[in-house]
Order: C-alpha cells, then sequence, then structure tokens
C-alpha cells in the first residue's frame, strides 16, 4: 500500500500548479499524496470566497481515500475573511472526515510562533486588496509587517508560471533590515528550490506558505524527517 | 514555472491511492501531475456508472491548470458500459477541455497493439462480474483471454493496500503459457516496482492499467522518455 | 575464508522466514551466519515446548562451522516455560558448543536495560495464550506492560509473510503514552526496515526480536559496528 | 514477506562454512535463502555416505518455510556413489518436499552442456579417493578430463578456511591448453569473487560447484538475473 | 596552465549573460575561455552594425591572451549585412590574430550542412526587421525557412532574462512538420539544458546559436568530445 | 536567466588567463561571471598603470549586463601607485557603474583583517620592482612582511603558465616560520588546487589574490557559499 | 611531476611484498613513493644483518631521484643489534642523502609514545630467536610487553603470502587484558585492511609497523592527511 | 598476499620518478609491483651503457620476491647500442630469474605490430644523439619515421619534473600528417593522463614508452584488463 506511514490530503485551488509537485518532491518516505480540486481561476476576495464552498465536497472524496490528515493549500482563500477564518476552514474539514485538518493561514502562523518571529518582511505574487488583508489578517494575530511588496497578478495561472529565480530576487529586494524573518506568500509561488539559499544570503528564517503548511501538515501526523526546507524544519 | 515540458491532468476515483504516487514517481523531468477526483468506494458496475456522471466538472477543474492533457485513470470505469465506452469518455474530456484525453480501456488496447499481443493472460483483483465485463470487453475489440483470475475485492480501498508482490504472486500463477502477454488490470493496484522482473521471470510483454494510460499520455503529449516500465516504453 | 572477524550460528524454528535475511542483511564486514532448523509449524505453547528437544542437534551442527557464538532465534520458544527459561536453553547451547549463546528472550531484557527502559507497549503477531505469557514472563523480571496487542496469528509462515508496512502501522496504533518504549515481539515479524522511522515518529526507543538478538550475539563476539537499526546500537 | 519472488531452500554439510555466504551475496531481489544443515566433518567417501540420510529431515525442515523449490549443495556428496546417484537424490527431495530440488553433481553437468564443454580441466581441494571419484563420474556421463589437481584437505573446515585467491592460483597451474573449459570442485571452496577474473586470463569458460548450483536453481523457479558469475550466467 | 589543450577566445555583445555561462559549464576537459566585450544594449540592426567597429580591439586584447582560436558570439551581428558578412567578420579576426575565428552565421550553417538540413523551423527573440533580415540571410544561403516565430524583444538583456522553459515552449508550438530541422537563434537566448529534451521530443535534429558556435570552434581547434549537446556533437 | 542570485562583472588584464577559470569553477549556484578585459602583456610598473586607462571603458562594458557587482582582478595592477590607489580604482568603478565594486590590493587586506594576520611571508611571481612595491604597500598597511620571493617573471602569459604545484612548492620554500600566514600573489598564478593542502602542511592560513578577491565579491553581493578554499571562507 | 607535494624513498627487504602496495595504496594526493631492495631471503639475525650493509648504496640511489624523505621499511632490521640501532640506521641514511629519515623500529616507538602506549600486546610472524630480540628491544626503551605470540616463520615470503584475516584473528587471540595497545609487527605482514576493524573491536590504539612507519614518514615531510589507518592518524 | 593474480617487477633507472606512479595508478586488481633500481642520474649514451651493469643484481633482488615477469623500464636504456639489444636485455633478465622479462624498446615495437602502425610521429625529451640513436634503431627494425622532435633535456630528474600537459602539447606540434601513429618516448616522461585525449584529437593511435611496456608486461602474465590507456590496451 502507498501511504503506510501516513496519506496526507490536500485541498486545493484548480488553477494551483505548484503546491502538488512541491509536496510530492519532498514527501517523507512511506507517505503519499492525494488531492481534490476547488474552482478556482483569479486570486481576488470575491472568487476566493465563492471557492470555499467546495470545501465539504473535497474533504468527502478524500475521506474514501483513508486519508490520516488534510491540508488546505491556499494561504489568502484561509485569511480571506480575517481573523478566526483560517481555524473555521480546519474545523469544517475536521468535523466532516473525522481526521485533522490544517490550513495555510493558520499553518504560517504557527510556523512563526515556532521560529519565534514576531516582525517579518513579505513578498507576495497578489494584487493589493489580498496584500491588505493579509496585513491586516496578520497584524489581528500580533505580528508586526515590516514591509510588504506584491507582483500585482490577479490571474493564478499567471502566479504559477514564475520561476523560483523571480520569488529569489522579490525576496532580496525586500527592505527587511528590521525584521525577524522574511515570509513567502501563496501555495502557488514557488519557493522550495531557493529557501535555503534565501535564509543563507539573507541571516534569517525564511517562511513560505507551501513550507508552513507541508511542516505542520507533517507535525500533525506524527512524521518529522529532516527535509532540505530551511530552519522551520530544525525546529 | 512546474510543467514546462507538459501538465498532465489526471481524473481519478476518489478512493483510488496508487495512481498518483505511481505516476508521480515516474514522471519524465519538466513534467508536473494536477489530480481531480470522482466519488467512488465500491468497485461495482452500478458505482461505476454513477462515477461518470462527474466527468465533466473535472474536466473544467483542470482545464483550469492550463494542462497540455487528460487521463482517465479507471480501468473497468472506462469500458463498464461495453465496447465503445472507452471512446466516449475520452471524447467528452476533449470536447470539453479542448486538450487530448486517454482513457485507461482505450490505452490498454494500444498498448496491446503497441506489443502485437493478441492473446493475453489476465490478473485482477476485481469481483466476478467485473472480471466479466472486461473479458467480453477485450474479446469484442479482438482479442483473446487465456486466462483470469481476480482476487474478488470490492472495496477499492482494500485494493489499494496492496502490495506489489501480492501483484507479482498473483501473476506468476497464471496460466499463461499460450498467451502472448500478460496484463494486469486496475489502476489501483500497483505494479510499477515488479513489471520488469516480472517481465524477466515470465519472458513476456506485461501491460498493466497504469503503465499503459500513462505510456498513452506521454505519446499524446509528445514526451517520450526511456522509462523503466517494461517493454511497452521500448515501442 | 568467510567469517574471519566472527562466524556466528543460528538455530531457529523451520518456518520461520524472516530471521535469516534480516541478520543477512545487516551482517558487519567480516562476518558470517550460519543456520541450523529445529522443526515448528504452529506458534502454540505445545509446539515451541516440543521444538526445543532439537537444541543439543541443532547445535552438534553449528560446532561443526567452528562458529564463535551461537544465537537461539525465537521469542517464544525461549520464555515458554516462564522465568529461568531463557537462561536455560542458552546454558544448554553453551555447554554443548563451547562458545557463548544469547537466546532471543534473555536478549530483550539486556536491550530493555542497556536503553533503561522500565516500561513498554508491546505489538506482537501472536495469540492470546502466547500474549499473556510474553506479559508474564516480562513483569516477573520486573517490567510494567503499559499496552500489548498481538495479530492473533498461530500459522507462523502467515507471520513471516507479513510485510514491515503492517508492522509500523500496528506499532504506531499502540497506546504507548506513558510507556518508555516499544517492543516488537517476534523473529519472524519483519522490522529492520522501519524500526528508524518508527523511533523517529515516535520519538521512543524501539526494540524488536530480531533486533535485540542481533545486538546481543555481537556483544558477546566484540564485533560492535554502527547498524542504522535503531538507538540500541547507540548503546 | 521475504522471498516474494521465490523462497530457497538449501541443503548442506553442517561444517560448510562458504555456500551460505556466497548464496546470500549474489541472491537476486526477492529471493530469499534459507539453510538446513546435514552432519559432516570431514570430505571423505564413508562420511559423505552416512550424510546422505539426513536428507529427508532437512527436505521436511525446509518445506514448513514454504520454499518453492531446494538445492543440495555438495558436489562429492551427489556423486559419491557413482552415475545416477545425483538425480536419485533430487528425487527423493522432490518426492518429499512437491517442489523442484538440484544436486550440485547434476548441476555441473547441466552447466557443462549449456555451455557446450566437453573436455575439462579441473581444481578441487579433494583427497585422491575424492578426486579419482568426480573423474570417474564426470567420465562415465561423456565428458574427458584433461587434468585434475586436489589440494588433499579431508577436514571440510579447511577447506572453507581457503581464500578465493588460493583457488585462482590453483586454478592457474591447471594444464589446460586443451580443455574447453575449466571446473572448480567443491561447495564449500570459494570461487565467487575470481570466477570472472579467471575467465578473461584464462580466456575459457569456468564453472564452479556453487556457481552451477545457484544458476540450476534459478532456471528451476523461473528467476533469471544478470549475475556477475561468467559466463554461465549468459546463457 | 589553464587551456593546456586549447584557449578559446570569445568576442560577445556587452550585454550577452548566457554566453560565457553556457560556454563554461559545457568546455572540455583541459580547454579554457577567455572573453571580451563589445558594446551593445539592444538588438536592432543599427546597434549590431555599430558594434562591429570593436572587433579589432577585442581581438588584439584576445591575443594577449595567447588563445588558439576566437569565437565571435553574436548572430544577428554576423548576418545584419547580408550574405558575406559572416565570412568577413571571420576574415577580420583570422587577419588581425593569426589564429582560426568562426562568426556564429557562419557556424550555423556548417552546422545545418553537417546534419543534413535543408529546410528550417526557427525561434527567435527578436524584433520583425531582425527575423526578416535572418531570414533572408538563410534563404540566399539555400536553406527553407518552413516558419519562424520571434519573441519581439528589443532590450538583450530582457533576452537574456529568459529561462530555457521559455525556449523550449516557443519551438514547440512552431509549425515545424514540414522542416528538416529546428533552429533556435540567438547566443542570448538559453537553450544547452533542453536541446536533448527537444530533439527527443520533436524527433528532429534542433540546432542553437551557442551550440553551433561551440561545436564549430571545438572543430577548428581539433578538441572532439562528446557533449550532451544534442545530435550535432555526434556528427 | 543566469546570475539569478547575483552577477559579478570582473576586470581583467588582457594576458590574464587564470582569474576567468579559477572563479568560474568554483562560482556558486546560481551566479554567473561576465569579464572585460584591459590591455597587459608584461607585467612591470610602466604597463600597470597605462591598462588603468581603461577601467571605466570596462565598467561602462560590464554596466550593460546588469552585474551585481564588480571585481578588478590584479593585484599590483590595483597597488602600483602606493597606498590609498586600491581604494581609487573601487571608487571609480563603484563611481562609473552605480554597483559596488572591489579591487584586489583591497581585498587582501580585508582578508588578513578577517583571519587577523599581522604578519606575512609572500610569494609572488613577479620581478624585483614590483615585489617591492608590493611589499611597501603592505607595510605601510600596518602589516609585517617576514619573507618575500619572487620568480621573477615579467611577461604575464608566463606566469599563466605555471601550474599550482609550482606555486605549491614555491609557498613551502619561503621562510614563514614567524609569519601569522602566507599570502600568494597575482591573479594570473594558479592557486586553488593547492590552497587547502598548503593550509593543512604549513599549519597556517593562506591568502591568495584571487581567493581574496572571490570572497570580497561574494561578501559585497550577499552570498555566502562554503567553498573549499581555505580558512578565509569560514570567516 | 609526481611527487609535487613530497616525494618518500622507502628501502626494504627485497623479499618484501607488503610495504610497496600498503604504502602506495594510502598514499596523500601530490606525493610519489620510489624504491630501493636490500637483498633478504630469511627473516634471521643473520641475514637481517647482513642486509644492512646495502644501506649506503640504496641510499645512493634514491638521492638520485630527488626525494625528499627515505623510510627504512624493517621492523627487526632496524632492532636486530639492539638499542640504538634504530637510530644509527636513520643517521647514516641522512648523513648519506642530506634529508630526513626514519626507521620502523625508531617509528613504533615515536607512535606508542604519541597514543601514550606504555604496555603492550604483540604479535608477529617471527621466529622465537627474532621475537625475544624484539621484546627485549621495546623494554629497553621502557614499555612492558604484557603479551607476545609469533608465526614461527622464517621465510620472509611466506610472510607476504599471508592475508589480513590471518593477522585480524592473530591479533584477538593475545592476551590483552592489561595491555594499553596492540602492535603488529613486520612491514611484509599485511595489516592496513583491518586496523580499524581491530581497533573497534578491541576498544584499543593498534599500532603495526607499516602504519607507524609511514606516519612518522609523513610527519617528517610535513604532510598531514586524514588516513583510514587507525587512532594513530589523529594524533 | 598481495600479487596473488601476478606479482610484476620493475627495474628502471634511480632517477626515474614516472614509472612507478604510472605503473602503479593503473594496476589490475590483484597484481603488485616491486622495483629494483639502477643508478642513472643523466640520459646519455655513456651513463645508459653503464647502468647495464646492474641489470643481473637487480634481477636477483626482485627474484626474492617471488615476481610473475619483470619489466625493464628504459626506453633509451634499451635500445643504446643498437639493433638486437633489447631481445639481448630481455633474454639475460630471463635466463637469470626464469620468468619471462619485457623490456621497453621491444614492448613499443611490439605495440606498433599490435596497432599495424608502420609510420610514426615521434616525441621525446631527449637530446640530439639519443635522438638520432632511436631513429636509426626504428629505422633499421623496418619502420619509418615521419617527424621525431625532442625537448633536449639531459638531466633524467627534470624529464620527470614535467607535466602531461606538457607532453599534450609536444605531441600536438608534431608533424603528423603522413604518420600511421604516434609514439612518445621515454619511460621517465608522463603520458598516462592525456594518451586518450590525445588519440581523440588527433584521431590516430598513440603510443607511449610506459603504456606499451604495461600492456606488453600484461600480456606476458595473462592478465588482460580494459585499462583507459588509448587503443593498444583495445588489441
Amino acid at each position: 500500500m502507498y501511504g503506510w506511514r501516513s496519506r496526507l490530503g490536500l485541498i486545493l485551488p484548480s488553477s494551483n500548479t505548484t503546491n502538488e509537485p512541491e509536496f510530492y518532491n519532498h514527501l517523507p518516505d512511506g507517505m503519499s499524496l492525494h488531492t481534490a480540486r476547488m474552482r478556482l481561476e483569479n486570486a481576488n476576495a470575491k472568487a476566493l470566497e465563492d471557492m470555499a464552498n467546495e470545501v465539504e465536497r473535497c474533504t468527502d472524496l478524500l475521506a474514501t481515500a483513508d486519508v490520516d490528515a488534510i491540508a488546505y493549500g491556499c494561504t489568502t482563500g484561509s485569511l480571506v475573511k480575517g481573523a478566526g477564518y483560517d481555524e473555521e476552514i480546519e474545523t469544517r474539514i475536521e468535523d466532516r472526515a473525522g481526521v485533522p485538518a490544517v490550513a495555510t493561514a493558520a499553518s504560517i502562523k504557527r510556523a512563526f510562533d515556532a521560529l519565534n518571529l514576531r516582525s517579518l518582511a513579505i513578498a507576495t505574487p497578489y494584487i493589493q486588496d489580498l496584500n491588505e488583508r493579509e496585513e491586516r489578517f496578520l497584524q489581528e494575530a500580533g505580528y508586526e509587517v515590516v514591509d510588504l511588496q506584491g507582483l500585482e497578478l490577479e490571474a493564478n495561472s499567471a502566479i504559477g508560471d514564475r520561476t523560483p529565480e523571480t520569488t529569489y530576487r522579490q525576496a532580496r529586494m525586500l527592505n527587511h533590515g528590521d525584521a525577524d524573518g522574511v515570509f513567502i506568500s501563496c501555495t502557488n509561488y514557488r519557493t522550495f528550490e531557493i529557501v535555503e539559499q534565501l535564509e543563507t544570503d539573507l541571516d534569517k528564517p525564511v517562511v513560505t506558505s507551501n513550507q508552513a503548511t507541508l511542516w505542520d501538515a507533517l507535525q500533525t501526523v506524527g512524521v518529522e524527517p529532516d527535509l532540505p526546507l530551511g530552519r522551520l524544519f530544525e525546529c
């Protein structure tokens, strides 16, 4: 059987082309990944709110695959309605499937806390409205946002078409002098190839949406390998 | 971007836990895989027929990920209604997504022809009714079925819990003296680890549902690597 | 000559198909393994007691191969008659062959002590009667049994047909919250592939029958390599 | 389960310390080896004849391990009573266990024929009487013995204490100008490390007792890998 | 000394950031590369014509490094003035330095001829005017241009910022059904990572500016290694 | 794009054949190197002073390649006019290109300070006059020169023709008993293959012109890998 | 040139077949070994004393090869005349060649002191008379000999014909309970393959003739690599 | 024992520092090399003739090491007295030691014949007189000398101080247009690192003194591995 050590379910926006490969390429020995999709084309508040209507259907699909935990892989999709929305998503999945769930917006806060980061410089691919919602969400959760820059991309497919080099260069250009760490937002924005180089070159912890979600999900199922994805995995 | 060489979409039964890992572990460099699920718990004719109602919804989801082709990963699900049903499934997906599609029941016939196999010994995990439907489907397509043995498993999750060693031993025990080749049916039944050992030990070509579907999908997008999955990939 | 560093003799139940491969795959450079078999088909008390009549004959056979030590590879077979039976088996072999001997039921106690484990959660493939005898044997030796779960398999060949994945999942489901460590019993039950992953995921020491017997035998002949078989080998 | 591809049983003289390691180090993926011993200390005709009384007991032991075939690993032990004795041993095992069996003295003849060797130069570790019996056995089977040299060792443990370098040098010193090939006799005499170098340096096929027995046993169970043990495995 | 086997000089547009790394990463053992730059910011006819005034100065610089040959690494820069301009550039360098020289526009024709390609589908990053000049240049040299698509980039730095994935996808989209082969133009446009995958997926020879120039330069100095850069290096 | 992590420009004497290969062979992942040449044939004071007239032209060329920093790779060329000349060169480049610059004569002082070296034994390939200028330059900067030996080579091409073995043996023969460390001067004199062996065998830090310049340039762009180039890279 | 880092000369008995291969297989990068032979067939006092007459001739031969140091590779040959003879040999070579020299009998004492060993258990291949001379030599130098066992071999070629397995087993059988360490004597007796396993299994430092001589010679030329030859090389 | 497959003795000029390392680095598995030296400082006719007086003494030394063959490693030393001198040297060694011998000047002729070379371009490090003797020797043996260039080095230590890069460049500069192959003379002149690159770049067979002598010696002892030393080893 695949997934004898643990099976992970993943619910993600249909147009996301990054989350599945990033998770698969770093899955610990003995784990398997199984995906269900929610329809989304554009990364804006209205579309993200509509998308959440599919959470229950996707949860039911994954439950038939006997998954041991479910990750909800979307950053803005789990914070778009503000404080508390992330835990609400987690609860809806857990109640339905009877297994633990993590949602990206909650996972990144757990990652910040594990690394003891209070202030952050943030790189995103988002449009202005989503950037503001993310900043407010983090501030209400008690974190200071030192700098936040976005690429102004609304089509989610355009985000997935970027290369990790783009992400590296955007993160290098942030004004992060005062920040405890750097956060790169969006599960469709590639970071796994460059997170360790960024940490070396910036000499600061770097948290990214997919890295934090994977770390949180692995914690949940009690599988804790040494992944080459930055300091978070040494916590 | 992931999938710069080609992006493959996969539509599969929700309880299938084998197809995604087998495809991911052998994906050619530069390709990515994106999944959508149709609800299915038991492998019987009624459930398989119902499942097909979700083809269009799944196709729409994958279309937003800009996939270059779509595979319908279910053997009995694409032959349960008899001759012609496999091509019908392919056509419904192609018409909707505007990209080429392959369905397992059609892919295995293309594989048999590529290897020039006219008679087959067949191992399946299925219950008797599905075995009979599969045999009839192949006979009507002009192939001779020399032997066919099933494990009598109806719960799809039970099929996915088997190990490749089980598959190897079942295939060794077939009466295949007169057959041109061996076929191992079901995209939820593990074969990728043992297909080449089986070919060596039986000294015959071995076709399996996932192997044939992957091979067919790669042909469709024009990416043709040397995968260590048996003689079919040398065609 | 094979075994220039040390030759290890192994006496085991005839139906055991796991002990030889697990030992061979981890034998230190310069060591060799030589086997003699005692007839056993079912793992129950009566059969195990009868089996012991062959100890002397097997010892004599191995003595002609100039072995430097002898391992008696059977857990319940060296505890079935209760406290003291394990050392009795060791003495019978040593007196006959003139070289040191270890018996699994004694080796696991040495392993618990080396790791400083006083309370244990235990997974076995055994029937209820053998589970109770093992629990009593360990309690009389001063260890606390926090939980003990068995697979209820009596045919020894059925135990050897299990995969390490089965063992992993059984051990994960134990109630081990209060235990100092986990013990997986039976030299015919596969554990070598997953003992280190279990220790990582449970964050506790894991002792298994074959691991403890091999460790004890290597101590006896003064060959002490770094084997990737868990914390016991770091003692 | 170990041995999912095939399980091989091995019956060998108790003082043999070479056969188990040579087989284990070259066992194909998915196969396992299980041993039973017959008492033997000295390599002479009387002792070898007595040893054969244990064939049935050993066969019964291995049968409980569900082996798929049994090898009788002793050259002179399967020819000491002259022509036909080798097939007699095979038949006794097969009748008892219900699985195919091979005996070394028969396996080497199958190897000579596969390589098309009619005349042989022979190196053995044996005393004169056994050398003569072996020569007669092969002549009666229709092979020409061009040269035959023995080390005059009677204690079987002394044979097992030799290194492969000894074997190489003995084989190089044979008068093999006219021979089709070279045969190195005795399953306790090490050859696996040097069989390919010998073939390169002598520019002739080299058959050895363990190599031929393993090759024959693998043919029997239909597992045919590429082992680096000389030209015989290319047949 | 570096370059004991051969030293290669390279003259290239100052804004080219691709040619040096592509050559360095594939330089045969014992060769070294030494660069001189001609000022160029935009890839248009006027700027390319002006740039050529620096050929002699760059040649003189490289001559002091005792190079064994000089490559002029610019496609449009060696064809912008039409038929014959490529050989004129080569002659100016050779006369000045006393060593052989190759210019990209001449090298690609030698590559086409070595591969026996008469008709080509062409991908470039250029603006329309340069595309037309290149098409005319090749037609006058006797080649048929089946299709030609450009990215319309004028800033040379923008060309160098593209990834090989971009190049792969552009080349896949050409209408190359009737063409003998595919040509990817521009020494600042990355191709070395994907030239072999393109040849596999298109099943046609692929020539690129840097690949052809390096191949031609290596021919000139008589160093002919097996580089993994497509069929041209098997000529 | 090449150089997504950082692009390094290099200005060097035209006859230097060592600096480019030494830098390229040790460039961190994600960096690229781009070169511009200043005319120089002989390593004497007059020629080195003239050469500096080309600094601005070379800077302009590299600026069009969007480099993130520029290294001026010449030791005596950046100290020939005495104290302060090294910083003057750096300032001229920085003012012109708008990016940070390092010059070898300044980089070696930064390296000495990072390693806390106050007294040095020095090996050079230079003629007497340049040796004296270098000694004076270092003394005025506050370092003690314990020993200084030169090879008396004036033709720069002759320096580049030496092998690292020559450098090793010259450095071993210095009288360095009292020195804190050893300095090997000249960016055209090969040291990268032997710097770590020298440090091991002398048991002292070793600084070399190319090693210090590369280290300083990497500091400047904030890319700090573990290069196997001696203790300086552990600072 | 070979030996650019250092050239080592070796003077050894003509019948020694072990010293050259053991040194060559562990020579640090950049070193070379050059040999001269003194006639010796039997390892007895008379022959060893005569052999020493050739020291000067051998020294002269090696001097023409520009060696940087000379090792006299013979244990009993440098102690056969008692206390002080080892240093006398070293002085004779140094005076003649003008480079440092080491003799095995002096090197082993330096090794004992580096490891702080005062009492030793000793394994040799020698006859009784040489064993007594060695014991006396070491006692007079202040070391305690806890046990000393010899193989009683007089023909030096017979010593060289032994395998490292023989050495290992002889050393394991010493009575070394009270000894600080183990010494294996004779430069013709193989130890390099087993010195680290012996140290692990005995849990004591092991010094051997060739290991100590090589270590001492490397110290002399100031080349100090990490060789996998036991704790001595960590000193 | 070292050299269980074969032991090779080597007689060479005392100042030769290349022959031992080149042979050792390419010695087939199971072979060992043992050296004896004849005094020689300068490579001129008088010194080479005197040197030959030591052949018998060196032969006797190597005979005590039980070598299986002896190589006389000196090109001009085995041809200085003209036609027939090479075979005379071989005969003197064979008569004395009772094992086969090869001398370089004879080995190269055997190599030319094996490769079917009748005309040669020759690179040597020698002075004019030795070059003329070599040319005459080869002409009298029936070979045509198309070109012959020497480095005019008389001190043998100076020859050994050259690097393989020097040899490569000298061989490239020969006028070898009409020659069947290239010959690089002198066992003290390094060629093993570059012989295959030379053959690739010149597209002709290359024979060198050490390569031919090693090949010839291996033929003699019947050990014939695939060494990466050019086309001669494919004969």
